[in-house]
């Protein structure tokens, strides 16, 4: 393969998925912000263990990474035709789509790759050319994902106040998608519509994706950053230093219930007693709308050590109980607005989820 | 001075204040639970630099420390006469106050310490015996505060069910007192009342209180704990794995305010959310009748460097803005009962709490 993805646009100053020649490269997000280590990839086996490591990590930018996975597993297919194609390229997608549960992306990314093999095998295109294609589709994946969250910039810069102080969970930055990011796009586009906005950053135990990624992108895109632990946004909130919240999500169900890092419930709940918005940006693919609502969203569960380490050291007793589950669900009724590529949902979610991701 | 404290009643297992022949040995609580190292003091600046550097924390113990402090102080006065050594020992109690401003206890001992001198060298007491007196008085503090949290254990245990699974934060245990515990003393008289009872520790950033202290000294007796990060409260409070929540506290208002551990809204305000009952267990010597409510209580600020690093190891870029509040106040509103050594109080606060620690 020897394509790039060339959509550059001004603002997207951070793209931690980049692709040319036929190699992937990604930033190794578990050694920022002290390492700026970029790692690899050729193979569909390494993607899907730099996934389940959290190389990479946030719904979007796993999609991606997962869309050239994909790519990669065709490339190296030998198959006689179409259909013999498709029975390894299946297997490939299983491979990586037993990664991580709980982001929808994942999975939408890896059916739409499947499609386009299937809707072209069918067609008659010989086993090469679906190489070739499924390698467009990635980098196709990847640009559109730029272009969603500059989208979602748009339609979401318009609820951030000027002079807002806006709390953000987790890292739904650039970092977490192919650039710009979803909840930090919004935040981005808001600034760059020359509103005065500075962020209060939960640091979002146990990975620390808040105080080691949103701190890190923030910081170096000039935004005024303050980073809190994530036991201290009550407080912040009741001395009225918080204005909105705006996070990302890993699956949103068919009624509005949203699946989000670990702390986002707790931050809805805080919002709501003190009256703050809440709003979750997201792009149409983390939608699931085969999932009635937020209880039936699988949740990961992930190893005790990240709860009781830091790097090698030990912030526990040894053998000591832990539970470390990675994301909770928000119950619709705490959501403000989902803000999404084609506009602001503002709370009747289970027409308008349906409605807007069918185009209408 | 050469005596020593010699109150060891059965259950309780852990002190953290030693006193024997004039030397306090206090076990270093920032290096817990990896290391168990004992430092010894006989010098009040040094008393002082502990309770600041959080050698010893935990409201009841910071009193009981800061107590012996008043005593080495007084100790090594050079003074002629009674009105002499007042004024020396006023500056002594004075350093002793500054170090930490959230917690009332440090200032109720050392009140408490002034008073006895005031009154022995009014009444004409020779400067050697307001010493020797100071080395009583100290000692008499630590002894009653075991058997203050002993008391507030009878008191509270009948409000944990049997088979509860009871979320604590911070660590308000024997670490953060002389012995036995506050919240945590009410878990051991439950569990030592044929009880079964299973603990849910938050991890308690930045310092890290739950994971280090609380899971420490509960595995140590052998009760069934379980560490979650801070933000995983209210996950499992959705899935209906709590039943009720005790912590401790560092100052109470008249009204029932309380002042806990930064996070410990945050909890309140879940347990309100789901139901669950949210108890504060701590002694009289907690209670602040001067202060109207919550929001007169100082709080306390602490460095950035505790957010941004575990030990040399950053977490975050460098020169981040960082906001670190030591601690939070809950409104009495969110409190369904304040355990005391004379009972628990339940919800008529602002009458009980005046009534109470009156005596009556």
């Amino acid at each position: 393969m020897s394509h790039s993805c060339v959509f550059a646009p001004t603002g997207v100053t951070i793209k931690p998925i980049l692709y040319a020649d036929g190699v992937l490269k990604m930033i190794d997000q578990r050694l920022l912000p002290t390492e700026e280590v970029w790692l690899e990839y050729t193979d569909y086996r390494a993607v899907a263990e730099a996934i389940v490591t959290m190389v990479v990590r946030g719904a979007p930018a796993i999609g991606v990474a997962a869309a050239y996975g994909a790519a990669f597993g065709a490339r190296d297919i030998q198959a006689t035709d179409g259909a013999d194609f498709m029975r390894q390229f299946e297997a490939v997608c299983a491979h990586l789509a037993a990664t991580r549960p709980t982001a929808v992306n994942l999975f939408w990314a890896l059916k739409r790759m499947k499609s386009f093999a299937a809707a072209n095998a069918s067609a008659g295109q010989p086993v090469e050319n679906l190489k070739i294609g499924l390698e467009y589709e990635a980098l196709a994946i990847n640009d559109e994902d730029i272009r969603i969250n500059l989208a979602m910039g748009r339609h979401g810069a318009p609820l951030i106040p000027d002079g807002a102080r806006v709390l953000t969970h987790c890292n739904a930055g650039a970092l977490a998608t192919a650039g710009f990011g979803t909840a930090l796009g919004v935040i981005r586009a808001a600034v760059a519509a020359g509103k005065k906005v500075s962020v209060v950053a939960d640091e979002t135990r146990p990975f620390l994706q808040g105080a080691r990624l949103t701190a890190w992108e923030l910081s170096r895109d000039g935004i005024d950053t303050t980073l809190i632990c994530d036991n201290m946004a009550g407080y912040l909130m009741s001395k009225g230093e918080i204005d909105c919240v705006i996070v990302g999500a890993d699956r949103i169900a068919a009624n509005g219930d949203v699946a989000n890092k670990i702390g986002t419930y707790t931050v809805a709940i805080l919002a709501k007693e003190h009256n703050i918005p809440f709003y979750v940006a997201a792009p149409l693919s983390t939608i699931d709308l085969e999932l009635s609502d937020g209880s039936l969203i699988p949740i990961e569960e992930r190893d005790a050590r990240e709860v009781t380490h830091i790097g090698d050291k030990p912030l526990a007793p040894d053998n000591i109980r832990v539970r470390n589950p990675a994301f909770d669900v928000t119950p619709a009724r705490l959501v403000t607005a989902i803000i999404t590529e084609r506009g602001a949902l503002l709370g009747n979610y289970s027409e308008d989820l349906r409605r807007i991701k069918a185009g209408a």
